[in-house]
Order: C-alpha cells, then sequence, then structure tokens
C-alpha cells in the first residue's frame, strides 16, 4: 500500500493551508494550462484520481459532468470532500492507486492532479485507466516534474553569476525519492519523462498534450514569486488519448 | 541561415577526432538505443537530416535501404562523406535545415542525430518531415536533452555529499544558447521537451517512443567516464509516426 501521509495530523493540518487548498483550482497557477488540456465535460462521466478536497470534481459538475467519482488514499481528504458538497452525481471513495481496479469502458475523462509520483507502479496504473476509459476518451494529469524530483538534495542553489538554479542528480536512478514536506520522509517515486511516456504509449494511449507548466507573465506579476519557476520545470503536464 | 561551424577549420579538426566520427556509429553510446527505435530499414528510402561523415547512410545501405539521402549544411562533411563511399544508392546534398524543401511522400525513414538542436525553427521542420514522410512513415531522432542545453553555465558542479550535479537553470527561456565546443560562441536553440514534442504532434505525428539516453551497465563497465551520464539526462531520442 502506498504511504499515507495525508492522514497525519501533522500533515494535513500544513497541507490544508495551501492556497490550491483553501481558495481551490483558482490557488493553483497551473490550472489554467490543465484547464486547456481538458476536454468539454458536459455530460461526461469522470474519475479524479488523487481527488483531495473535491474542488476539481465539484468543477466538473459545475461545467456539466453528468457523474464524477472522487478517489483518494486519505481518509482526511475524503472526509472533507463529502462534507463540502451534497451532490449525488459526485461520490467519493477511499482508493490507493498501486491497487485500483475500476469498471471497463465507464469514464469518458480521468483527471489527476499531483499524484501520480507517489504510484510506484505507475505501468499498472497505466494500463488499469486505458481500460477504464471508454474509446477516444482521455486522460489528462500532472505530476512533479523527474528534472524537479530527481537530485538527492533537491533546493535551490546559485550559479555563478547569482542565478537561481536547481540541481539534477540521480537522474536515471529512479525509484524512492524521501523528502521533508510538513512531515519528514514523504515517499515519492522519481521516474524519466522516457518512462512515463513510454508507460503511456505502451498501455495504448496515443499522447495529445505534453507540457512543462511556467507561469504567465500575468501570473508572475500578480505574485513575484513565481519567477524563479521560469528556471526549471517542477511541474510536467499531459494529455493522452484512449 | 544556420550557423556553420562545421566549416571553421579549427571546429572541423577537433570534429573529425570524437570516436562517433573516426569509429562510426559504434563509436556513440547511444547508438543501441538509436538502432532498437529504428524500422527494419530494408527496401525503405530515407533521408538522414545532419549526415556528417554519412556513417548512418552508409549503415542502412548495408541493412537493404533502397536510397537515402544525406543532408548536411557542411561542405567539409558532404565532401567526407562522398569521399567514403561511391554506393550510387547514397545521395549527399548540401541544405540548411531551417529552409529545407523535401519532395511530398518521398521517405519512409527520416533520420537525425544531434542536430535538431542547432535549428531554429522546428515547428517548420516538423511539418515538412511531416510532409515528406509515406503515410506510416517514420521519423527517428535525437537532441541533446533540454535539461542538458537550458543552463547558462552548463558544467559539472559537486553536491553537499560530493555527487556530480548538473545545473538547471533559464529553462523556460527558449532560444539561443551559445557554448564553447572546439570554438567559441557555438550557437544552439533551446527548446523545453514539451515544445519539441508538442511541434510534432501538431504537425500531425503519432508519438512513437521517447527515451533518455542512459549508458547501460556494461557500457559503463567498459568506459567508466560515462557512469556520469547517470546523473542526468544527456540526449533526447525519439520517434514519431506519420
Amino acid at each position: 500500500m502506498a504511504q499515507n501521509i495525508y492522514d497525519d495530523p501533522g500533515f494535513f493540518a500544513g497541507y490544508s493551508q495551501l492556497p490550491r487548498q483553501v481558495r481551490g483550482l483558482v490557488g493553483a497557477p497551473e490550472w489554467p494550462a490543465i484547464r486547456a488540456m481538458l476536454p468539454d465535460v458536459a455530460n461526461k462521466r469522470a474519475v479524479d484520481l488523487g481527488c483531495g478536497f473535491g474542488w476539481a470534481a465539484r468543477w466538473m459538475r459545475e461545467q456539466g459532468a453528468s457523474a464524477v467519482l472522487g478517489l483518494d488514499l486519505s481518509h482526511n481528504m475524503i472526509a472533507r470532500a463529502r462534507s463540502m458538497t451534497d451532490d449525488p452525481g459526485i461520490t467519493y471513495e477511499i482508493a490507493d492507486l498501486e491497487t485500483l481496479e475500476l469498471p471497463q469502458a465507464s469514464f469518458d475523462l480521468a483527471y489527476s492532479a499531483l499524484a501520480f509520483h507517489y504510484v510506484k507502479d505507475f505501468d499498472r496504473l497505466a494500463r488499469t485507466l486505458h481500460r477504464a476509459l471508454t474509446p477516444n476518451g482521455l486522460l489528462v494529469f500532472t505530476i512533479e516534474h523527474p528534472t524537479y524530483m530527481a537530485a538527492a538534495h533537491p533546493r535551490w542553489l546559485q550559479d555563478d553569476d547569482g542565478r537561481k538554479t536547481w540541481p539534477v542528480n540521480r537522474y536515471f536512478i529512479e525509484g524512492e525519492r524521501r523528502t521533508d514536506w510538513y512531515v519528514k520522509g514523504v515517499l515519492k517515486y522519481h521516474r524519466t519523462i522516457g518512462t512515463t511516456l513510454t508507460a503511456l504509449i505502451s498501455a495504448g494511449f496515443a499522447l495529445r498534450h505534453v507540457e512543462e507548466f511556467c507561469p504567465t507573465p500575468e501570473q508572475i506579476a500578480a505574485m513575484p514569486e513565481l519567477a524563479e519557476e521560469l528556471e526549471r520545470p517542477m511541474m510536467l503536464l499531459a494529455s493522452a488519448q484512449r
């Protein structure tokens, strides 16, 4: 079973204060880029893998999705998500993406934000999602970028000219990465870009879009601390079609 | 017109001594990975973009390709390539990939090794190659990896624990990069992975394979200096189908 940091009280208390949890989708600077990758969800059945507080699930219903299944490993998350809606078109369930089973051809859209880098066996998950999607169904997801995750000691360095610089090492040593984020030893799984995209292609997906999140000039003007995100890719955004 | 370092006498003298020029394809550690991406070339028409001394063109003919067109910007390269074969199935021509025109649906395979990162307008080239390939024809290419190319001062650093570390900065500032390689100010064009893959998808290609070159344990045993290539991705290898 995957590590469940989200049910650690210390983690959950800190995590709940993130702008993207307090403010929802508009608190995530990559949301406009994700939204541009999403299909029209009206009358579509969607599954959100790692749904957290359910912001995306509720948004999809507002956009006319016929049904949304929100899945998360964390009891805390699912309880909070359930407390935030009484919409009968949204179902929340506890699920582990390592062992997930989904009914065949039952979703038009599979969506996941910043969850797949906690999954050890991405090949299995890609095959599971391919089977669970209807023909031409779309998988849209974001992960931490492998360039961001790879290093043994990921943190900003200064280059000779004073420019913020991100260190890369161990890129081809895939597998466990431990970082401290509200709690010690948060467990993530590093995979190269080649490994992630090959898993999707091997599962039968056609890659439709690959993007690395970069803040817009308007976003940087509004939040100057985002400027450092021009220096290194922090998130990979992709869509793939069954 | 693209910068033509290869006709600089100092550059050419140094470059000609690289193992991959002296020994050919077996001198390039990424060649086994490229070869695994190539289709059976028997009776296929191929174009090699940035053919250099023609090692790949001659190999394709040995594998039964019906005709190979080798293109390079450099008079030096084309002259050397012509001097190395009298095979009537190989044609060498001087061409600039920035302004290249190719006849429609005239090649079953487009191949390019470490040339596209010298091209400023990759969107145009991707469209040109899509048109030039036959239906289901394959584009197989390698480029310097954007993680390798991005930084203002690309060179090995030491991490706190002594591990070789590669710096990344300016990742989302695409465009010109100048490095010193035999001569000063060699001009390359940095693009994110998202930009490169999106150019291919937008041109109509289906991505078939995306890989980042990583030496095998056997290669590292034979050439211990390759071990550092486990730390950072130096080359991106991709294949895409019309």
